[in-house]
């Protein structure tokens, strides 16, 4: 539904709204992860300090760039950094103590309570790609996105059972003017969606329309007492903190809502080709951002990012997947319990242009990456392909369907006597076979995970079936929840103030094209 | 080159073998892993023992069965069990006792000694697909394996630089009888390869004609002082131990040569549907197993096995690269190294029929947890398709590839000055960029991690050059490497002398057909 037609519908009695409150169904989707086992640790003790030292040696020797902002620049002085120009040299230990203040989780809200996520400590959200400006399917191969690319997939998020959050530019829709984007996007997420989502972060602005669609969604008053969204600031590694990206952080902390405070690095060209080189930028940076969010608001919700990959110096081309990110995102993760804060890193990270076995590898890495090294908001975690630059409508259900195998081992081995099982032992003994035994039958439908795309047939019923590999699988499966998407259910007077919002909001702007 | 061939050759004076000598090159191959890292541990100190002592109980309470083998059966009587039929009862305690005269590591020769391996301890040894009785390939699809099937995947782990096994049955040569396929098998690992590799099981007089073409390979005195041969001695889950597997374990025992002790388990058939009771059952028969091999030879080399995965309850299909498997891969890992025995799991394991996308992320997990885990040698560590049906082609080279990510991860994080690059960082400074810099400049070739398989091109050069996805390049790369493939030289004598027992002994055979 295009946003005029939604306006008119509106305006003649919030019909479609109703329609939809009606004929709504609840598709079912899991909890967020509370990880019932241990985090993998690849630093020692001794590493850790080495790296906290260097970091504190960057922010006081070298500093870091606040650029055109010279309200973050007074803000630093006055916490007493030493301000040469743009460059802020912040005394060792200083960064450490601001981050203090902020929470080591929280939790984002959605319209939908039974989907609101807790975001640090053990817990695991799961949030779709962010941010490519093309789309990939089987039928029509690599386009630009377009809005309705958008909604489709805020359709297939919300329909996902293994996605906690709709996450936030899950494609740029190309065919939006660039300054009236955001409006689009976030009324697709508000409605279409009843799962927790992002906010705008391209121009302050659209960060204050966004809390301001947020106000007419939650109320006012909720909207000022819990936090609604959590978005995407990411820091222009190296070491330089932009007005655009740090505009969005003061709107957002001023509003008491949350900020992935994220270094963007491909080693090798935007941080030392060392890991560890590479993880003492990452911290001084995330040092840095996170003590300002808090020079801005005291107690805002924070998140430590870390999107860091490895560099083909071959061909200059990121790569994904690889030894060395997991190295750092492992390490990451060390590094962020010990500021106490939650972490965000990982994804559904692949180079391949096709989701095929290169994606597949690679995007598997990167998630196992994602679950043991205690990553707390996982965004991109379906849907990635092309370094970034495509998402995939078939991978966007590969891996959603393997965030499903996350859920499964992230809750740990059962010891009870019962999962023992030394009665079925005694039952069947040497020689015999456990399918029919009473502890089997009594189990069989939740024992193990499955999953719902992989093709598990003998291999003379899958070549009767046309031999599909599982990009054909997928693709039909797309299809069909698509088919099936029937919107959740909102309350008509606030949909319709949604669209009106929305509607004015256009109407007052020109198009801009970047 | 048939037996036929080979032995007229040997006869006119090993001119092949000579000719082979004169053009041999060599491959590049890389040392075994020696882990940098920490083992990731699931289970607690509790539930160790909660296992630990559920396993004794299995092997009192209930025993298990060795079929058909009186010998066996007297020693464990003459051991200490109490032995009813065929059915042994193993007093609490005595199996891990008798465990512990086992090595905790060893080393099997190769006959070329820069290509003996460690297996044990922090080292993780690769070994190909084992078991297939049809190959796939892009070009001929799915059919029956032949001896050049073999051969040709002799070859390519000859020429893998991540492989540092040769491996036993890469496939199932379906076109040479079946009493007569191990000669030919053994005469290709040794002749074509000069890595180490596997020794028949089939029948005890196999696992001796095993021994026999290894005294002619490497010497009658070295063989009784040192290993050269490790074996895959599946157990008839659950607790069953048949008369043909335990008597080729026999003769390798004896003969001081290796063996891999693995229950053979797909969860919820012949093990419980839950993982404590799969690990409980798998401790039980490797402790019974081991503790055999050492009453038939103490401090016989043994590896503790343990080939676990779960099962899809709809279809009764195994399922590869699940949540369940990991956990288990895990657990046991744990039990080995309390019971301080090398320990043998994972692969490239996936129920896929292609080596698509289902069959990567499946084999992505298995991989991950395999070098997490602490497995010390890896049996399916690439090639497997299709839950162990079929060894795939161009899955072998894609497989192998991803070893090379795992060898780099498991040499962890460098932290020397030089790697904590703090000089770079202050060269560089906010908003510069590392590709120029000293510290990039000097590293760049041996920084990161590459696959020399998957596409890191740009997307218009990757679509000029025929838009490939991975199976494609493998297939490529498959064809390159056979046409590239060049024999390891090997003494003329040595290679006569092998080559006419092998012709000598099927000469001295009817074909059977099972």
């Amino acid at each position: 539904m295009s946003e005029t037609t939604a306006r008119r519908r509106a305006r003649t009695g919030g019909g479609a709204a109703r329609r939809a409150q009606r004929s709504a169904v609840s598709f079912e989707t899991a909890q967020y992860i509370t990880r019932n086992i241990p985090n993998f640790e690849v630093l020692t003790e001794e590493a850790l300090e080495i790296i906290e030292t260097n970091a504190e040696t960057i922010l006081e020797e070298i500093g870091v760039n606040f650029v055109n902002n010279p309200g973050a620049l007074q803000r630093w002085r006055d916490a007493g950094a030493d301000v040469q120009g743009e460059r802020v040299h912040i005394p060792r230990g200083l960064a450490r103590e601001l981050c203090k203040t902020a929470p080591s989780s929280f939790t984002q809200h959605a319209r939908n309570p039974e989907r609101n996520v807790e975001i640090g400590g053990k817990s695991l959200v799961l949030a779709p790609v962010y941010g490519p400006p093309f789309v990939h399917d089987a039928k029509g191969g690599r386009r630009y996105a377009t809005m309705e690319d958008f909604r489709n997939f805020v359709k297939l998020g919300y329909m996902s059972k293994w996605l906690h959050h709709s996450g936030g530019t899950v494609c740029e829709p190309t065919d939006v003017a660039v300054n009236k984007r955001h409006l689009d996007m976030l009324h697709a997420h508000m409605t279409l969606s009843d799962k927790p989502f992002m906010g705008s972060v391209t121009e302050p602005s659209r960060a204050r329309d966004s809390v301001e669609m947020c106000e007419i969604l939650f109320g006012k008053d909720f909207v000022r007492d819990h936090t609604v969204m959590t978005s995407l600031v990411n820091i222009n590694s190296p070491m330089t903190f932009d007005d655009v990206m740090m505009g969005a952080l003061e709107v957002y902390a001023e509003n008491n809502q949350a900020c992935i405070v994220s270094p963007f690095i491909v080693g090798g060209a935007m941080a030392p080709v060392s890991v560890a080189g590479t993880l003492t930028q990452v911290l001084a940076e995330v040092l840095a951002g996170v003590a300002y969010s808090q020079l801005v608001r005291k107690g805002a919700p924070v998140i430590m990012g870390a999107f860091v990959t490895s560099i083909d110096m071959n061909s200059g081309a990121p790569t994904f997947g690889t030894p060395e990110a997991s190295q750092i995102t492992y390490g990451a993760g060390q590094l962020a319990r010990r500021l106490n804060l939650p972490y965000r890193s990982s994804g559904s990270f692949c180079g391949s242009k096709l989701p095929d076995a290169q994606a597949a590898y690679e995007t598997a890495n990167s998630l196992n990456m994602g679950l043991l090294s205690g990553v707390n908001f996982m965004l991109h975690a379906c849907g990635w392909l092309e370094g970034g630059l495509v998402a995939s409508y078939e991978k966007f259900v590969m891996d959603a369907d393997q965030l499903g195998a996350l859920h499964k081992f992230a809750a740990g081995i059962p010891m009870d006597t019962d999962a023992q099982a030394m009665d079925a032992i005694r039952e069947v003994g040497p020689g015999g076979h456990y399918l029919g035994c009473a502890h089997t039958q009594s189990h069989f439908k939740s024992a193990f995970w499955r999953s719902d795309l992989f093709d598990y047939k003998p291999f003379e019923t899958w070549a009767e079936e046309g031999s599909r590999d599982t990009m054909a699988l997928a693709s039909a499966r797309v299809e069909r929840l698509l088919a099936d998407y029937q919107q959740p259910a909102m309350d008509p007077a606030r949909a319709e103030a949604l669209a009106g919002y929305v509607a004015d909001k256009k109407a007052s702007m020109p198009d801009a094209l970047g």
